[in-house]
């Protein structure tokens, strides 16, 4: 019987609708019939091979390139990784692709792999080392363009609201986050920055700032249910990130259907309603968010790993990273 | 100037070195050079055109349908989207295939796109609605596959490890994650099952759990590295999942160079870390986790989300779960 045929199962497949697509668009799942009889076929983008006889013959097999943008040294492309035979209908891309030409030793060392490290940073850590590493970061400079964007100075078309609270302590910028596409709703990704600058982090909330972060979580909520049609207050997700990119004090606003990346790993992202918690359910004794051990992941060419949890860990003082 | 044509580029490209491979082994970055110049080349396997036409034909145009198992109506394949042409070698599986025949309508229920919500579940919600939901679950025999394994009954060769701690209270096992190959160490991601059955979830740690959570996440880590080598304790991530799968207390391990995907989501998993330093930082007029707000994400299909969530945010009293 050809049912005991398992290959032959697959192009017998007669599609009916799309399930759904997820993981990134990388995963879809077919609904159809073989045979007449209901079935699924679960459709995904297999890991790259990386045996470097492939590797090395990768660039010539890969057909119908197609630039799609270019900026200095970048250039992107869609392409397919094999030539299609005499098909009627030309074949949708299945690779992206990225070009870096001429790089530099620094392009190289950002995009090689790098051994991350799960680090305790305790109250006493961040006092002594942290702070001041922060404090050198916020003096560098490094902070100029945020200041620029909230004074209105650079970047407004990144701008998608501006808050005019009653009491400035609670005025935010609403800004999508760099891998959002700006339409997907499902795919939502947006940063609230605060435009009071005393916050350089989630370290800085304490038990006295439950009831404006509430209130500010409440406001993100209906902001984004104002922009954003369709989009219901429990359909986001709020997520701070420690360490942050940047020390000025800005949420992470996700979509629930956002499908989670490293943006939300553990070791990274911390949720916003957790914080608030915490803090509301604190011991008196203590002050907030400075008071307690925070657990993070570091890659170890970070200056945080090799400046201080590298040297901690191997028994010895950090120097002054102020 | 042929530096000029971008698109020519790429097939002049040199491959030297596998930078990195990531993104579930579906990006990779190869350096090499072009025209004797250093460069950087990003691959990444594209999401699926779900043009209704194109995915009509897809089961056609798939080839080299390599069957790798089978299990009742389940099928696994390895399989290229397109016919390679008159190659010298042949080209890796780009495809992944599931087939699922004949399937159920709870199938396609399963697999179908479900909205997810954003809940809070307060004291008050867990007490009177969730716990009872939970006893429920436990009753009905939806803990007898844990109980068995932990009695050695049953999967005995799914077992990883087995403690033999001074304390009973203290003994473990640990289990591979279905999603783990386990051998891929980068990959690694491992359950450790609590043999004590008096802690459903991370709702009844309390205040006087910590020392015990402690001692049980230093012990984790030393058996780890003694079971995998080349890890070491701060290559790992602890983490639980609130809802859990099923309601006897286990905790995630990971490696962290385990690209985070749902499993670490925000409002599904919560640091162990953070579990363990909130408890310890909570104040003394409250017992533990029973007693805080906790956010997390639910299918509209699920039982919490129709039975509680849904009647709640509809102003309605959720009947009876228990």
């Amino acid at each position: 019987m050809s049912t005991t045929n398992p290959n032959g199962l697959i192009t017998r497949f007669k599609f009916q609708s799309l399930l759904r697509q997820d993981s990134a668009g990388r995963r879809i799942i077919l609904k159809g019939t073989i045979s007449g009889q209901p079935a699924l076929l679960l459709v995904e983008r297999a890991a790259f091979d990386i045996d470097p006889a492939y590797l090395n013959s990768f660039p010539r097999l890969v057909t119908h390139v197609n630039n799609l943008g270019d900026n200095d040294i970048y250039r992107w492309y869609m392409a397919n990784s094999l030539p299609d035979g005499t098909l009627d209908q030309p074949t949708p891309p299945d690779l992206k692709l990225n070009l870096i030409y001429p790089c530099t030793e620094a392009h190289v060392a950002k995009y090689s792999f790098q051994q991350s490290r799960a680090v305790v940073e305790t109250p006493e850590i961040y006092t002594k080392f942290v702070r001041p590493y922060m404090q050198r970061c916020r003096e560098e400079g490094r902070l100029n363009w945020v200041f620029n964007i909230i004074e209105g100075r650079t970047e407004q078309e990144n701008v998608l609201f501006r808050s005019e609270e009653a009491d400035l302590k609670d005025d935010f910028l609403l800004l999508p986050d760099l891998n959002w596409d700006r339409k997907t709703i499902g795919g939502l990704h947006l940063l609230a920055l605060v435009e009071r600058r005393d916050l350089w982090s989630v370290r800085d909330l304490t038990r006295g700032d439950v009831a404006w972060l509430r209130h500010l979580r409440a406001t993100l909520v209906k902001t984004v249910e104002g922009l954003y049609e369709g989009v219901e207050g429990d359909m986001l997700k709020f997520y701070v990130h420690y360490q942050p990119t940047y020390y000025h004090f800005h949420i992470h606003i996700v979509h629930v259907d956002l499908d989670p990346s490293a943006t939300q790993g553990v070791g990274k992202a911390i949720s916003l309603d957790n914080v608030i918690n915490q803090l509301d359910t604190m011991s008196g004794a203590l002050t907030g968010m400075a008071d307690v051990d925070l657990m993070y992941t570091l890659g170890e060419a970070s200056e945080l790993w090799t400046k201080i949890f590298l040297p901690l860990k191997e028994g010895k003082v950090p120097k002054s990273t102020g």
